[in-house]
């Protein structure tokens, strides 16, 4: 039994992560952290956890506390992080930041799409991108695990196996996503009104998207160059779920795809390549840290199609999360995990 | 572990109870049969199941092979269980029926209802009625269990701490339902189509509902004598979830009610009274086995209204099963069912 | 062709004014005013009115430009229409209000449930409660409308038969309605987000709701007396509607309560009783200006049911404020009101 | 005033003619055909039309009936128009099909995709592609009119401006289209239940789909040579829309890519090309016959992104069928056409 804590604990990730770890058999939560809901019980502000965390409540963020835990997940917006992670990596405390601060690993970048200067560059260098599909190895030795985002999940288990094996025109990749609503967090905003956002459907970010130098990151990490990306995001009117669409150019015959997907995540616990012809639902990964996937080679033709889902806050977030955690520490890699998606 | 079987496995309460089986720690399920579908894997059929049951695929329907269970779950039409059950209990397998086969104990009532007469009058008198909050301890030591229908289920945990006290007006009560669509099933009809059920509400059966004669006996017993209910359902726009919203007219000064609901309840794992004051949402009991409570008494006058809100195939359905099977079985009542809602 | 200024027009009722008038023959829209969105044009806020209105912009409220209309709409927050009402008639220009600033004719009870004190009393003599139903010969020579609110439209039209046949107890009418998320107009409110509205379904204000004294007003004029109303709403997931289910019970035998709707509606333009045994859609009514009912009598009880649905933007808000328009200034009183509701 | 029939009007495109043509002022519906709701009076089928169309009923099809009649629209399924459409030309009457039937060219190919012979061959010469956009002027003078598939609609109109200009390489364009679920009909099948539809994405017949061929055709008439098109569908949790999204690759600098699309649909009353940086709402077009397009250069690269929005039932069907009605018969474009989107 390890006791974490999670920082910024009152949006969707916050209370993903109690959801999950309601249900993990090894963790237990010591503290987590709200300024402006301090002394709230979870339960008041999230019914759902009524009866699992009857005493837990919202606290200051307190570094001696959070100090104290074994690991500290961060479900903050950008920048929180930046402050406290060294101190708690000092303690002895493990971080496990769900935000978008450690996961580009040059801080130039970081600062250009960010809009302000990185605030802690020192620790790059040892912030491991927790894709696990990509990186177990060191996440198991990690201290600092920076959580990819949800797109940028959807997107690189997708391509993966095509880049890897290096089928694929690299200038040319094109990622048409669509993202369920709690994408957009919690935050009251107009266009993310039930009133504005239902029965429609709409781009946004098409000239430019923050997760998109992080996707090209990945995506030159598995082809060992630089790949030309369009990242095209859309709005649909659904709570949860990432629906990637994926196009590459095929340089030459590519052999058979669907045996290639299925070698490649062939000892994935939560990456699921459907049979051939599949179309993949976002609602059979609702509530679930899955990846499901499907390749098409439609006509035959040169263009390759994956389609590739996962919930935006589990796989794509809190679930992802909850996997590092439980690779860093040595548990069951699905322990808190194993339950089947809610489908209908 | 115990051994079950499911009948009728292809409907919206049959995936239910394989989504909460595969994180029960005593069960195995043995065989899920259905007619249409036999020879298909039931991951193939829903794919949230895929990687929790990799070998299970429907079968016709065996007495034999389910006579070897030491339980069968019914998740069938109304009429099947009444052909099915009392073969299954001489070979000594204990049976929970989801459907109404064996709720009215008033075989004539159930033939005016359902239209044909009742096929198993003779099992009537062994079958409990399954609201644990009422007959937990029959439900231990029965061997056919009717699981109550998803309206009743609502409408009775919240009017049971009223009536029970003798408190309102037992010849005017009211019961305005409303219900998400999976309580219509998996059959394809235009009516259930999103295009057709979405962005509207509507009410429906408003002249009379097969789940009337069950609520009335489930509250005449409650009452101890006949309580007259107009019951309205109506059809709203969401996946699962019953709001019940229940209208009582004091026959006196009451006391305090919401003492009165939190003593009733004290004891119920699956029972949540909410503090005075609230409205409890649907979506707080989404996948979980909970029914929410709240109690109002407007401007301090003589009606009281009750909020009540349940998933329709969970405390309303499967969920509920499970529970029954668990206190048969002396497993801990919450086994397979302690994970919490999924919200948002 | 007349001159008409609507104040306040970036909420759901503002918008809605413009998408009906712009199908009116006889009415131009002079003017259009937010402080917020000054300069902005309507068709940058509102693609849906792109190459409606190209060259008409938010501006200033400026009661001289106001003041020379024919007629001003408010789509305003409540207190508003206080405060430039006076100022408007004094020119001579008739005032549509579709705020709750006219509706109660007692200003201390307004000031109760609004919770402060009301800025023109010496105006409610004259302002003239909007119901054509009820108030048509006022309505055509009033100089100021109090348009109703949305819940209080579909339960008095839906009660109205039966209380002024003096058939029900007036002590315990029970209004359970169900409203679409634009009911609580545009702001940014968290409980608002598709993420927590949708999936879902909630009562709120089961304590009190400001509609409350409104409907029991209206239901008392019918009445000849007071009413005793229980009034519970629920928030739906859905864009637009409201469902009222109204039960009351029968003092007597009614009689032919399907004739009694059907003559008291006959000559209403926007009122469609519905053949018995019907349950009204609110997609039925989605962008229309139109009430349908239906009346129940359950199992020949003693509880009549009457299921009415409204548009709330439309007959709840803006297509009612265009009725009240076209009856004040003797135009066909569907002159923009005529297009069938958008179903599906 | 001229006299229109339908033939198979209780489908999603027979309804929303009705909707429409309520509107127009040259237009009165005659006959309206169903064979399995003959004598049904379509105000019980359809309640929004209550009102509209009172004493209008389904009828059976009765082609001396249809051939009195001006002009009869097709909403039927592929198959149905081949057999009737000669027969009531050669009374004079024109024919306006909003089915597959006379969409594509070469009857080998329709053979191909819709698994039967085409029933009409000889017909073929005659028909005219009904894209206002593209043909006017045959429109016209046409007698057969073919209305173009909702997602040709969409995607051709977004291509149109780049292949005419021959800017985009022709071999590699990319159609990522989203659906709204009305798209599939108002058959009852399973996929199409909200229970199943909503809160999920999933694409489908990313192998390939019958309005492959139709798209390919039209492009390649703009392109003036063939295009290789890689198009996947997705189904939408929405009633309405069609999003496209459409990715080519430059050839070479392009110039200012907005105005190019401005000026090329400067002229069409029903393409609106919004400013640069837009991201079209499939709902500022709800109910509406428009399409609404958006043209991107993410990060001046070589791709260029196109983003277009139809209502599919309207500009996609029914719209656009009236849109042809109006042109054929000298009618104001916009005759019926000219109500706003309904927005929220």
């Amino acid at each position: 039994m390890i006791k974490v804590g999670i920082v910024g604990g009152t949006g969707y990730t916050g209370v993903e992560l109690l959801r999950l770890l309601a249900q993990h058999p090894e963790v237990e939560v010591e503290a987590i952290t709200s300024r402006s809901e301090a002394g709230m019980r979870v339960g008041d502000m999230y019914p759902n956890l009524r009866g699992h965390y009857d005493t837990l409540a919202f606290s200051e963020p307190d570094p001696r506390r959070l100090g104290a835990c074994d690991a500290v997940f961060f479900a903050t917006p950008h920048g929180v992080a930046h402050a406290l992670a060294g101190e708690l990596l000092a303690q002895g405390t493990r971080v496990i930041d769900l935000s978008a601060d450690f996961r580009l690993r040059d801080a130039e970048v970081w600062a250009e799409w960010y809009g302000q200067p990185h605030g802690a560059p020192a620790l790059l260098d040892e912030a491991v991108y927790g894709l696990p599909e990509m990186h177990r190895e060191r996440i198991r030795r990690a201290r600092l695990i920076a959580v990819p985002g949800c797109y940028p999940t959807a997107v690189q288990l997708g391509l993966l196996p095509l880049l890897e094996a290096g089928l694929i025109d690299t200038e040319h990749v094109i990622a048409d996503c669509k993202s369920g609503v709690t994408g957009a967090g919690r935050g009251a905003k107009v266009p993310s009104l039930l009133a504005e956002a239902s029965e429609s459907m709409k781009a946004y970010g098409a000239g430019g998207h923050r997760h998109l130098p992080e996707i090209r990151q990945g995506l030159g990490d598995a082809a060992g160059g630089a790949v030309g990306l369009t990242f095209v995001p859309h709005l649909t009117p659904m709570i949860r779920g990432i629906h990637a669409t994926l196009y590459g150019r095929l340089k030459s015959e590519p052999g058979d795809l669907q045996a290639l997907f299925e070698q490649r995540f062939a000892d994935e616990p939560f990456v699921d390549v459907m049979p051939a012809g599949s179309h993949p639902e976002t609602r059979s990964v609702k509530g679930a840290n899955v990846c499901r996937l499907a390749v098409h080679r439609p006509a035959g033709g040169d263009t390759v199609v994956v389609l590739s889902v996962i919930d935006n806050l589990v796989k794509g977030a809190s679930g992802q999360a909850v996997q590092n955690l439980n690779i860093m520490f040595g548990f069951a890699e699905n322990a808190g995990l194993a339950a089947p998606a809610l489908m209908p």
